[in-house]
């Protein structure tokens, strides 16, 4: 957690272009559980790890992509308090709150729109569902981890990447006002002056949220979910296959933040990844800086080239 | 890191009866970097994913046992509030002040002994010498790990456990002052109100430090450093043998923290743990609680049952 | 398989106290697939990638251990040759032919007792159930598992270790014989030269069947099921544990065979083993030997010594 | 081993381009240990658990490839009884003896030519080297793996993949002379009765040879070293990558063997890969089919697609 209070990515809200085939993916496939249902039809899920009420949010649309990401922070104090930073930064757009049961089980959240065009969230308050691991009640005597488990079965949401040409504006934000760490980033141009992606952190994982710079406004690369070791990483890759999942590359390692990861596509094209491994990180670690020759490797390690795919491919 | 500004495990001190056999063992077993040596003969070593400094400090002395373990914050003007704090909480005794380069490569470190009789120390400052991973400079387009490792190779040192007799005080000051998060705790007594074991954390790992209520003051149970794998945990299982170096117990999983584990001795009879695994700690997840029915499964997830080494032998 | 035509370890019967709960154990925990039963109470079993129609078969009675274990020849021809081969070499005694049909979809078996006091049989025919992988027929375009896995799920029956006296008359029929390797042997004695472990393959797997020396007749040590890497056996003693198994020991290493391997014992407190890992083996391979002063290492590689209940406790 | 008596594949003869890069590649890489030169500069290597004095043989040349590969027989009586059944056989063409010592600490060897071009050979002797595992002498108390491993370091040569013209002519000796099994087999055709794809078995190994029908004769497509673990693959990978060694494919998981694989080029083109996992076969387990439609998981089956490399390039 940034030392600002910002807690973690508590949800990502996705666009689906039919609901029935996006939950056999969510559930049956990545083995996501489905907590709840709104009168508009979104449908709330969580990973089997988290403790909160809900991490992914879905949505019917005639357009795939991602409506917002919310951030959880550790009081309604913190909330406060950071949507009258936002504010006063100027950096952010389109700033409004959410009233407290828009989401089920969830308090108010503070919108706005950072200068990449995507919408995010705070928020401070959310049940607690638990983890399906305590034998003697909730937490306590736990297994480590729960016999029901079925699909990909990652442990939590963890990070998106996003497209967005207005990268300074973004970063900023979230390291000035947010408190985020630049755990890494690549740079380009003449001089090598130009940031071309970055990867945040308001915790001890190398990533938070990441941003590649490109010419569009509030696009999605891919929603990420962790995993426990690389033989899962193997186990995701074998699942996705028998399921006929849209494969996108992996397995692999990225050179960024270390991961060993795969990408696969939602029936409506959402990209997502699952991936484990990665280093600790704190946020007085020097900031990895990779050069825009060195932008294979930096994305995926072993092919130590892009695939077009990766760039061109977004919602 | 605690929103309070302590980062992270910094240092250990450690006593070693002859420094020629401890540093074989930390050095070609274990696979510790050697950076420097002083005067008083003590010697300063880090793991190879560590940026600072140090992170073990060796002494020769005639009983083993640690010395102090040391807390990196994030500004002098942290360490200047949390001594102050610390004072005014009037839960440590025999404060001071260590001054700069007291240790090599670092400022100067406020001491205070907590109630179980540890020594404990805050610090803001220490020299970074990245990890050998960098191609075009340090932190510059960095391979996932260096190519010189040797022996088990830990990328951190995680943590400490600690004996004493006065555990209410020594959660206290943690929890309250310098803002830890109670992850697990273990319970005993009639009615179950009694805490005899604490797993605190300043961070999103599960545990920074853990103690375990024993009718001592100060002792030591073991140093613990972060592998990346399961099969990591095997091949250091391997290792230890070929070494002959003396074996606790593993590998196995905790209860506690999920950690996959194996617990060893150096030839002063200091403990050492190296495992991977365990989840990710935010300050709201709830506390896990162990009746003392289920201390078994808790230490040893598999065995279920504690051997009477893991509770007799510390120092 | 051996030159000889004996392929596998085609099933062992085990006897246990109460059909209920072992089942329970060896479907549920163990994860094997029930196949048939027939009027006589017995259960048959196979692992999911085993395509024999069973490998396991459990009988109800008042004392556990086993009955019998039987071998795989390639063919009728050789199970004739074979069986002459056994009366003429006069290491056997009770020599007979247990008619086809006695175990269900299984040709007629040539049953024998070895100098150690197990009864033993050779077998050229059983039907072929197949393995549930298969997308488009049975062996057409398979996945590498099945989707419908439960419990630890070992993929075979692997092998066996028996306790016995007169080690050397069986290990003299399975070599000269049945045409068996030494893989490796625990040699004791003032001049080394008693053989009391004996380490035998027909295969390229490192062991097929182990005898270890004990004063005793006919006695059973464990049967083994093999995983597919050290993941699972940590995954297996973390479903032991969930289901409150009794665990011997592991995870940990042999020596002997290099296996990663976790102990258990049944309800009726019949051994079991899963494990992974070993290396290959062919005939030409020279014989490993284990010196007594070793005998340590050699069975629990980590913990270099040998716990009392691995040589004491036997069914 | 086949119940003929063949052993395995006991080493390859490649070309390369220039022997210094080509060492670089195959010793610190790759991570084989020269055992020897001779007068006409070809250098013999050996993988560390191999016992055999050597299994790759390098020979500078203008054109890379493989000049041939060698099966380790049981005896000189089966080399002499087998070479007859070759030649009676007329599947083989250019047969002859090459004389002991063309190879170092190597026995006579019988060589011919198949129907797709290939030049094979059996030899029944070759010197012991052992694999630097022992502890009180060669093969006495051994470690688990030697502490002098470097680069990839895989523990055997394990099999080729060549491709042909003719595949029906060589398939039939290696099953009906040699005595292999037919563990998989692609297949084409309108009524899918032309076999494209063939992995014969000499051992309970999933291939020890493969063949792909292709309008040419004695090409090479690759030469497999096994590891022991996914998490080994992932290693290579970064090995690779670390050496700028350029990739193919991985890692990712063949639908064929079920193995878990990386694929590679040595700096003269030829591809290399190294793998873990597969399944144990026996001669009386049905041959799996793969129908043309499905060639893309059962080469690739996470990506599901081949890619035009793996088809088109080969030396």
């Amino acid at each position: 957690m940034a030392l600002t209070g910002v807690l973690r990515p508590g949800h990502v809200a996705l666009r689906v272009l039919e609901m029935g085939p996006a939950l056999k993916h969510y559930v049956d496939v990545l083995g996501l559980i489905e907590v709840a249902r709104d009168k508009a039809g979104r449908v709330f899920l969580k990973a089997w790890d988290e403790h909160d009420h809900h991490s992914v949010v879905l949505r019917e649309a005639d357009e795939a992509g991602m409506d917002y990401m919310g951030w959880r922070v550790d009081s309604p104090a913190t909330l406060k308090k950071l949507a009258a930073d936002i504010e006063k930064s100027g950096l952010a757009s389109d700033l409004g709150w959410v009233p407290a049961g828009e989401h089920p089980a969830t308090g108010e959240r503070f919108r706005f729109t950072v200068a990449t065009g995507h919408v995010m969230e705070l928020f401070a308050e959310k049940d607690k569902l638990g983890n399906d691991c305590g034998t003697d009640g909730p937490d306590v005597n736990p297994h480590p981890w729960p016999d029901n488990l079925r699909g990909i079965a990652p442990s939590r949401f963890d990070h998106c990447l996003l497209y967005g040409d207005d990268l300074d504006g973004t970063v900023k934000l979230f390291r000035e006002v947010l408190g985020f760490g630049l755990a890494e980033q690549v740079t380009a141009g003449p001089d090598g002056s130009l940031m071309i992606g970055a990867f945040l952190t308001c915790s001890n994982k190398p990533h938070d949220i990441a941003l590649i710079r490109q010419p569009v406004k509030g696009k999605f690369h891919h929603a990420s979910f962790i995993l426990g070791s690389w033989e899962e990483v193997l186990k995701a890759g074998d699942i996705l296959s028998r399921n006929k999942v849209s494969l996108d590359i992996g397995p692999t390692r990225h050179g960024i933040t270390r991961g060993e990861t795969i990408y696969f596509f939602d029936p409506s094209g959402n990209r997502n990844e699952v991936f484990a491994g990665g280093y600790i990180y704190y946020p007085d670690k020097p900031t990895i800086t990779w050069t825009e020759q060195e932008l294979g490797p930096a994305i995926f390690y072993h092919d130590r080239k892009l695939n077009e795919r990766f760039l061109q491919v977004f919602t």
